[in-house]
């Protein structure tokens, strides 16, 4: 992901600074004459604006408050962008740490998976004020299509979460609705041409269909092969009833969805696209 | 429903005799031309293609199999097509008990309720075989502007409640994720825009949204009165559990959305439009 | 189950006609006395008090009202006993049924599975009225030890669905309790020990635990197998959801244990003891 | 309940120190008896053994470590026992920032509500070393009747929470179950009879029924006043939900249960015992 994103912005001329973790995430990008820094704080010290993906809340808070982190060297005005996609409260905790240091910091998580970043074709969901997002919108821009400014710091991350939760609805939801039909003798491509013009439909199902055959170049037709890991979107519906829970929304089909997924991970569907919920609930003889 | 797409055959031409329990229904259609019949099994023998609306299995069943019913007047030949939304299984039963008077039986239920209904845009899903169906089309399609042959007799009732409860999972969704966004600070207009360009996005965000003033002219901007009751999705939920029950196909998000449904009929929102979850689930804080 | 039933029946000096589908199931009955008959008509013709245990409503049905079966030879004023779990509805067919033929039929479904069959000391749970119930005691509690009389018939199916049903809630929640407990750390035998004195507590805690090596001589200890198979709940679950759907009663949990029964069934436990929910649900690395 | 457990400590002969933000709470205890603090740091000067009983985890966590706290007066060895119903992750957090003061915390949870706190039979669930837990185990049980030891620190937090989980998913399941029997025909004592000697029963079946009429001096009986608030039982679940988020374990039922509550919530039910579930789902013609 972070490294189609970074491909990107060298492509439109910008000097980048990297790192990672994993040296050899860096290799790749040095070749192409991005720098190496050799930690958080020393990128910090050689940037005025940072864009950070990480997989979770708690890596987000170790790479910017941690030691040697983004704000033990960072500089007062720099622009700290993070894109992963984590709890809105963790957001706003960093932002007023950024704050402090002098550092203005907005949450910009991304819609589009892997095939949107090599496209540069990414939606940012972008919070913070209005003249701070005006002013990382070129940015964004080299990297994706849309910035939609969602409102203060941490909204961002509320909309990308409310969306996935969603998503995640709409692919249980389609995915029992063609095993349905199947099983009372309906052909599912059929039923999804109905559900397709009818007030069933939904983006499941008619672009990212979980029955095999259906969709062109899906996971579906590859054994669930790639395409967004059932263990991500299950880390993305466990941060949105989080959240749920704080604010003291009920959310019931985002949280049965939620165990859903919590039970296919434990079921050896982990690593299988999202989408094979369509296999996890059918029936062992449509199984093959 | 049923008047309104009487009225449209007769703006094309068609001679009716009507039927209906409660003889106030036929008056005015008979002032404007309908023939009056005393009672199923007169109606069948005045007519050789019979069209039927009713709300519920039993009564499709009366209507056909009863005493004075559809069946026991029957001239062979007729065809017989029943709009109404209920379980394959009575489909199928109905449709032996006809061939055994030598009557052909489809099943054509439609979707688009009574707007489309009132503007003759209804979408049929029809069961029967090709050639019964090729026979029918020019008749719906006085009432509609979609005719689908879905498959064998039963397959039209099955796709319509396939459809209806993906609807049902998709509001109920949809509802949730809206508030769990408001919560969140985001405004529920901003995000159904984000949803609309985005992974989360299906009917239910796009055409009937459930938040009052985003969508126009729904019944979410006028306290829910008027559309698709609360009592009559959830009728159509029940069919679904039953129908996945017979073929053991697991439906968790179908099901829970008829549980919340049927919660809904017991607290006060049965005759509400269904995309009233919005206020069901709301904190009350917001209610107003 | 039957077979066990018949042996305690003979034991207290019935002279016995059996029948089974399965002539191997009757030979080791007949080696001890039993009679056998050639079809359910000639064992009505035979006897005045008929028990029957069959798996499904549609067996029910056809046992006693197909060709051949029980009602086409039955005796004016023979009792007529069905032992299997079914759908109350079914009984009161069958109960109508037989009326006309002069006999009087009773649901008298069982609770104590095998082991309790074997020991004599299962609970008949009866409908019927009261005289009846009192005519039909003495042969019940042969095999049994208790004998409750629920109301008209059809109310001893109900009572037996609708405890199945707790019992299945009571099974998921426990199991979910106990590995909730067991990745916070407590060991899931303590837990047991704090629910069984707390508020918590129920049958399946006490009696029935899930966790291997909590309770003794369990299906739990011995791979689950053995016990009450998952795909026998979830018969059971499905009877529960088709009445609930029919009177309009909310479910919440037991709709949800169904569908999770259900994936069950389609995922490797079919035959696995009901108390595996334990094992589905538990996390990859906590199943060794 | 803090105050029950003070008298109880009063009885016993211990001299105590109180404090309450609500002034009035310790009138009645300085009138017989009790010296008042000026605040926790003041309290923490005062005594070597300090116990409380607070609301929320935000509670806990000013109430020790904001300003003013128990931790900023605390002396080098003095036992903090916290019995507040709260997130296992929090008690583990008081307690190393109580470590770096020289104090021992604990946390004991307490079970049995209001008429156990007045009775003096609360069970505790306590986390902490064996040693530790035997130096506070005499001033438990002027209090209550049992002293559990669960673990580490944070494990009678964790056994509280898991156990009200499986309260909760028993009261929703026994509810649900007499509603279903109800409206099946049966009588829903008769139920509760037969549940209660099958496999289907619960501590709320046997003891805190829900269905008025069945329990004595419950409050069902009592338009469901009194008892654990709605409100209540949802905070608990949602600490059961957070947990477990955080350690990845699916919690179907409890999560749906939570759910469900919070939809009461939201609907009236605030502050009416959590057994009005009973009537949350009831049909409308069986509410009166």
């Amino acid at each position: 992901m972070g490294s189609n994103m970074a491909q990107h912005l060298m492509n439109k001329g910008h000097q980048l600074v990297v790192y990672d973790v994993f040296p050899e995430a860096m290799t790749a990008l040095a070749d192409k004459g991005a720098l190496i820094a050799q930690s958080p704080a020393d990128l910090a010290q050689r940037c005025d604006r940072i864009i950070s993906m990480l997989p979770t809340c708690s890596h987000v808070r170790q790479v910017y408050c941690g030691d040697n982190g983004v704000l033990s060297g960072v500089k007062t005005g720099t622009l700290l962008i993070d894109s992963s996609t984590i709890d809105p409260n963790t957001s706003q905790e960093v932002c007023r740490a950024s704050q402090a240091k002098g550092a203005v910091f907005l949450d910009a998580p991304v819609s589009g998976a892997v095939p949107a970043a090599r496209a540069a074709t990414l939606t940012f969901m972008v919070g913070g004020n209005a003249a701070e997002v005006e002013a990382i919108k070129e940015l964004l821009l080299c990297m994706g299509k849309n910035v939609i400014h969602c409102g203060a710091v941490g909204s961002g991350a509320a909309a990308k979460i409310c969306n996935n939760m969603m998503l995640a609805i709409g692919m249980v939801g389609t995915s029992e609705t063609l095993n349905l039909a199947k099983r009372l003798g309906l052909d599912p491509k059929l039923m999804t041409q109905i559900l397709n013009v009818s007030s069933g439909r939904s983006w499941t199902s008619e672009v990212y269909n979980p029955v095999p055959g259906i969709g062109e170049n899906l996971p579906a037709g590859n054994d669930y092969k790639g395409g967004f890991m059932t263990q991500l979107i299950a880390k993305d519906l466990g941060l949105a009833q989080s959240a749920a829970t704080r604010v003291n929304a009920p959310t019931p089909l985002g949280t049965l969805s939620h165990q859903l997924y919590r039970l296919m991970k434990n079921n050896g569907y982990a690593t299988k696209d999202f989408s094979s919920v369509y296999k996890f609930i059918q029936e062992l003889e449509d199984k093959k």
